[in-house]
């Protein structure tokens, strides 16, 4: 009867992994959000016997034969899409021996732990011989893959998040970003020193926040009837595509970090609620990549969010949420949200010095991998970069320095760019936007959403996995990856 | 090494029985707690296919011999109780035909959604043939599984819920309640018919309400770092033994209702949390029975909840969640506890006359699957025995009658005698521990409530599934069950 039977039985494969898969995932997110601590230890065997089982699937010595009969099959262009995508995910899960993932896990696990106590200790000599594991693994994982892929094996580690992402490209937009970040950092220090920015006074009833943020997912077209809102230590947006869950955390004596933190995570959680219905289930349907995420959760907080007109709408609500205040005027809102100031911490860094966090990352992890430097050359490197990158000076200060993050102990090598990257799409999609709307930023000043929501969705979040990042920019900007729209973007609010 | 091979690989299957159901319980309590109109499609297809896994591992044709082969094994009293626990969970799930139990999940599935509506338009006729269908495979069921067990029909479907339980037992002990219940409910209602009620006045703040069933549950031993307590419109007690998930659900006219329903959910929450935790994945560790659960759950909300001493401890904190009344004198509360009023529903009875709706059910199911009635005979059933029994005239009122519960279109035929065997053994542990305590009840009115959770730890939680329910009533009392101690418990509180 049907003409690709291994195609049909590849997809009713991934389709058992998917259902399974959605315990896992709404696990994880009871884990971060309700768990009680003596839970721990049974839900951690619980999700690794769940991770061992859904491993066995991908690795089911059956699958090699069946993605190569598939690949003869009359596959139509979405299903050859698809294919190519079940590849992707077979090759990751078995390319690896699994003496490998086992020696990884135990490393990492060792190194976060250690990580944990001796970052609030500043030390940094106690953390290298287990860093240095977690990097020998690292290389070990990239070396193998790089074989595989034929590239080389940082790009190996980032295809892992970002899929077919080169140096050469990394290289280009990052290079390109040195030249004009660091002075375009300095003008904006240097105007935003004469402002004045009223700070808003708490305290901010947990409630009335809880609210304020429900509103504003609500304003940016979230469905309460496909997901929810909880809190977390660590927010993030987890779930299912068909049960989105966001999660924040409230401050009594700070709002705008959970709002524009849940404003971020919606951004994330659209594009989940909008991947194809009809495609659930296959990899085909999954989100394209952590940079076209997070250029979706950017898209929100920073093109939307920390627009004028959007911020105009917004200042009525928060002074309806907490009581009028002078700090509450739209233009002070408007400061607040794009005060600019170099600092030790990626995640507390403005959008202007972001970038200059990332691109530090890279030029350590990228030569850290490929074994021209090793762990014991970070601390320097990391120096010159703050002070040549942001002009601050992190000698001795490990903790707020190369300690400061998680990925490196957890072996998340690779990752960084995809937030940068991410930055610069979400400028590149607006770019778009305005080129086909000339009059989209009157529509957001006039609380008119829907012609981004609607661009995002045709263009990004219906497409989920079925084009290349590449071919996904062109289809929906006209050209792959461009910092210029990310640079005309920060001169127009900044130095506009 | 081992002398006991196949045994230790069917211990191991058992873990990961156990660990992969730990994701099913806690996406169970998601569903009724959390999940959103929309996730639900996903999720029972996730659900169905967990349990498709599941039910794969218990069936895998290995099995049998290696349950053989244990038999044969050097094994000390507890493994070989394990063993016996293990076959008995092997022969339910695959006694079975595969395809006798998907025609029961699709019967059963069509029976309830029709009830759903045919309940509230009291349509009987409607219902009639879809809860043949299900009474036909649940005789179809009983007749396989008699035939394993050497058991009655009907026997071989309470053994589900209530292991080893006889028809002669429940022929017995009801045949026994029969004999001075309906009298009893008569002397209490005239007797009460005298006394003057005050009603508590609402409304009831919800936030207080969560606090006062909190502070109880800690009253009663709950652990907060190994539970949680939220919201579903049908209280249960989910979760797993490491992180039990009770629930409640809130009246803002009402608050005794939430706060029993959270004594009783509190009672078998305890259970779960104190079953042995060597054990815990292995069958040895699960309760022993639903009737032994039940009696759990009453001996908190019965036993326990409803003590007069008990209920003068609640009173000031009472008082003090929703300010001062009247009708919070203790001695009123206790009466708003211990009010007797036959009436239709089975959920809304009291104490007293709740086993007269469980002895109805009892003799209408037990023929029903033995092929001695129809469908067709039960209402008129129904209205001479609750005629009989409770005195009340259900003649035409289906709704409130035949179909009020939810249990036999669900096919959970053979579960109704648990609750009042729960309510029994209940009364027997207390008299148990009366007998060992003689100053129980004034140390339970001096708010010590240790002496009661450190019987019921050491005489059944901590047993497990060690014993037959049998052998654990005659290790935790000296003697099976016995409805005298219920009897009498009635007449002390009821007419004392």
């Amino acid at each position: 009867m049907t003409a690709t039977p291994a195609y049909d039985a590849l997809a009713t494969t991934w389709t058992r992994l998917h259902r399974l898969g959605h315990l896992q995932s709404i696990a994880g997110w009871d884990q971060s959000a309700n768990m009680p601590p003596k839970g721990n230890e049974a839900r951690a065997a619980a999700m690794a016997e769940m991770a061992a089982l859904l491993h066995g699937i991908v690795t089911d010595p059956a699958l090699a034969a069946r993605l190569q009969a598939a690949e003869a099959e009359p596959l139509d262009e979405p299903r050859r899409a698809n294919l190519r995508e079940m590849r992707r995910r077979w090759r990751a899960a078995n390319v690896l021996p699994t003496d490998l993932v086992e020696r990884q896990q135990m490393a990492t696990a060792r190194c976060e732990h250690a990580w944990r106590t001796q970052r609030e200790a500043n030390d940094w000599a106690g953390l290298v011989p287990k860093l240095k594991e977690v990097v020998a693994l690292a290389r070990e994982e990239a070396a193998l893959l790089s074989d595989t892929l034929g590239v080389s094996r940082y790009e190996a580690l980032m295809d892992r998040y970002e899929p077919g992402l080169t140096t050469a490209q990394v290289d280009r937009v990052f290079g390109e970003l040195r030249q004009w970040l660091p002075g375009l950092i300095r003008k904006v220090v240097e105007r935003q020193s004469r402002e004045t920015v009223l700070v808003p006074q708490g305290p901010f009833a947990r409630d009335a926040q809880r609210r304020l943020c429900e509103e504003t997912m609500r304003l940016l077209g979230f469905d309460f009837d496909a997901g929810r809102l909880d809190v977390s230590t660590h927010p993030f947006c987890g779930g299912v595509p068909e049960d989105v869950r966001l999660t924040t955390r409230f401050r009594d004596d700070e709002f705008l970090g959970s709002l524009m933190g849940t404003v971020h995570e919606t951004g994330h959680a659209r594009y989940e609620q909008n991947l194809p219905r009809e495609w659930l289930g296959q990899p085909l349907a999954e989100a394209r990549s952590m940079a076209i995420h997070e250029s979706q959760s950017l898209s929100f907080e920073m093109q939307l969010g920390c627009h004028p007109g959007f911020v105009a709408g917004m200042a009525p609500r928060i002074a309806a949420a907490f009581g009028e205040q002078p700090a509450f005027a739209p233009a002070n809102l408007q400061k607040l949200l794009t005060r600019v100031k170099p600092g030790f911490i990626r995640v507390d860094a403005d959008e202007v010095s972001y970038p200059a966090h990332v691109i530090l990352r890279y030029e350590i992890e990228r030569p850290l991998v490929e074994g021209e430097i090793e762990v014991e050359d970070i601390p320097a490197l990391w120096d010159a970069k703050m002070a040549e990158l942001l002009g601050v000076d992190t000698r001795g200060n490990f903790k707020d320095g190369p300690m400061q993050d998680v990925h490196w102990p957890l072996g998340l090598i690779g990752y960084f760019p995809c937030y940068s990257l991410g930055a610069m799409y979400a400028a590149q999609w607006f770019a778009a936007m305005r080129r086909g709307m000339p009059d989209l930023d009157a529509r957001i000043a006039a609380g008119e959403l829907a012609p981004v929501f609607d661009w995002l969705r045709d263009n990004i979040w219906t497409q989920a996995s079925r084009w290349s990042t590449d071919e996904l920019a062109r289809r929906a900007s006209g050209e792959v990856l461009n910092p210029a729209h990310f640079r005309a973007h920060l001169e127009a609010r900044y130095l506009g």
